[in-house]
């Protein structure tokens, strides 16, 4: 396999974009991306573009060949791939393997979703799509009750409390005021989450990542050509991605996700390197019950001290570990199809030492991880300088 | 790149699968590819699945983990791909890619589609997805509409006839008699197409292809281990994609897919051999002009004989060349994520010589070329033995 560089990267900002449309945001983030990347347009390839739910979303599916038309360039070839809410991560991946195959040498990988066309509950629907329709969503399950479930029975083994989990939320606005792409530029105290009504016991509306529009681009080319584009390539070291089940009736665990475990296994062999080697990580924060299943399976906490971790102050920018520098999915906001590249974007500032107040110093590593569903897919990429 | 072989391939009957789900047809195609490819399936590493509009056909995204669920194969990677009725297609590509990088040395990939779970106006509508929602099926333009628009000015530039496109229907009818998987094992006339209502003048009925649901799967492996698997592996020789715009009213001719001349011609390049090379293919007949355009834009015919050579015979089973062996679109079936890989399955069928009655003789190479929506995706592969 050849090794694969990221030479260009940008996102739009988050947010309700009332007068952007779906393509508006794809046009924004790639022609950011190509200038990012000091190259023209043409010299790109191939695309892949990660969305989950166009269809339910905007009435549009074929979502590939949209953005190469969007972006004036067909006849290049353009995948959509999916994998609900990892599915930017899945395109990266694809892209990834593209250039790594030998059969491109440049292309560019978007991720995208325009969640606000519609009313909450039709987005609730569309969004349960990511579970199991016939086993969760018919029956009622919507995404906030699946995750409460998970925070249930981790508060039940391990102690966990409502403010440990508030206090994910709290760090990640806290790192999103200092992110100008971020949907929610303001700091909360964890006060104001524990007065948030509940959504779905006990995760209040401030335990829960929003609904919104944005959009991310990545250029990747091999790494041996990386450094014409750019004096700070930063390298695709790692690449790992697995499955469960997708309902969460049949998993084995309800206080760990597992393919976040075996994704991450891949991930560092690929990398030969350990959770300890990691400085900064993007981590699925769609619930904030999430980020404690996260920083424990991909082995930064010990299972069960996720929690403590976080209200002790651990995952703030720049403790121990410095965890959703970019304020994550909470705090930047979660356009499900782009949030993946996103979280790549954000580790590609930060290796390139570009992330202004919320930058992490002398990075080596950086880890994303980007979770489907209710972690039916989990999917872990680590990026270094090079 | 490494050489990639097809060891295993199967398909469901194609039909109206009341009896079925979308998860069964999964099932039932995947475990007859893995026993097809003499295996275990725990050798497989990863999976890729075409789908195209599962979002609104069943209300299920995150279509790579449920086949991995439905299989048991968690914790595997599964990803879906979409392009429209080019979905199965591309997560071809997808897998070809991912084995070629060496990340995998084998991998499954489906493509499914469970269409009669809504009614036939629901399902114009998500088929619409296909196409530019904005710009055509907001205003009305469902597929058959499109492909009507794209099928008289084939009649103005080459004087083309109904007689001529009905005769596409009326032979790939024939072929599927000899199909056991064919949706519609009957052979019509040209009559019957004549007399057949109009659905978009000038198309009728018997020129559209059906609502269909069905599933199939390839087992794809290194070339080097294929020999451990089938005495008849068949290699994928090349593998072309390519875009155009999504509405028609952007395209510069509507006498050709501009996407699928640049498909090919990057597919006949890379195999190094030429239109004249190829004794047989399957081709994307969603409605009879699909096939008319794509017999000429593939370099079988002259552009404006399309129509003509297929009147007089020249593509029927074992003439010029054998187009659309299984009875295509029209007699096989059209569901529309499985129907690129299930031209794969009919090209490895031939190739293997296993086609039965429908069979041709000495094949050499086999060509396979999947649409998605009104060419704004075109995807040519080309099988040989080895």
């Amino acid at each position: 396999m050849r090794k694969v560089s990221i030479v260009g990267a940008a996102v739009t900002k988050f947010g309700e974009h009332w007068s952007s449309s779906f393509r508006d945001l794809i046009a924004e983030a790639a022609v950011k991306a190509v200038d990012d990347a000091k190259m023209d347009g043409n010299e790109i390839q191939a695309i892949y573009g990660g969305c989950m739910a166009s269809g339910r979303f905007i009435g549009q599916e074929h979502i590939g060949a949209l953005i190469a038309d969007q972006l004036g360039m067909n006849p290049l070839a353009s995948t959509r791939c999916e994998a609900a809410c990892a599915s930017g991560s899945v395109a990266l991946r694809a892209g990834y393997l593209a250039v790594a195959s030998g059969m491109y040498d440049v292309v560019a990988v978007g991720g995208v979703e325009k969640m606000t066309e519609i009313s909450t509950e039709e987005a609730a629907i569309a969004l349960g799509g990511a579970g199991d329709q016939e086993w969760e969503l018919f029956m009622g399950a919507t995404f906030p009750a699946l995750y409460a479930l998970l925070a249930r029975r981790h508060m039940h083994e391990y102690g966990t409390t409502e403010e440990q989990m508030a206090a994910c939320s709290v760090k990640n606005h806290a790192n999103a005021v200092h992110n100008p792409y971020a949907q929610f530029q303001r700091a909360i105290t964890i006060g104001d989450v524990m007065e948030s009504g509940y959504v779905a016991t006990p995760l209040k509306l401030l335990d829960c990542s929003p609904i919104t529009d944005g959009a991310a681009a990545v250029i990747l080319c091999a790494s041996e050509h990386a450094r014409k584009h750019t004096d700070a390539p930063v390298e695709i070291a790692a690449s790992g991605q697995a499955s469960d089940s997708l309902a969460l009736a049949q998993r084995s665990s309800l206080t760990e996700l597992n393919a976040t475990k075996v994704a991450a296994r891949d991930a560092f062999r690929q990398a030969n390197i350990s959770a300890k080697d990691i400085q900064a990580a993007e981590v699925h924060d769609c619930f904030s019950i999430a980020e404690i299943l996260a920083i424990e399976d991909l082995g930064f906490f010990k299972k069960g001290y996720g929690g403590k971790a976080s209200i002790e102050g651990e995952t703030a920018l720049n403790s121990k570990i410095s965890i959703n520098t970019s304020g994550g999915l909470k705090g930047c906001g979660h356009p499900v199809g782009a949030t993946g590249v996103k979280q790549v974007v954000e580790g590609t500032m930060q290796l390139r030492g570009e992330a202004g107040k919320r930058q992490v110093p002398n990075l080596t590593n950086f880890l994303t991880h980007n979770v489907g569903g209710s972690g039916a897919t989990s999917v872990v990429h680590i990026l270094k300088r090079g």
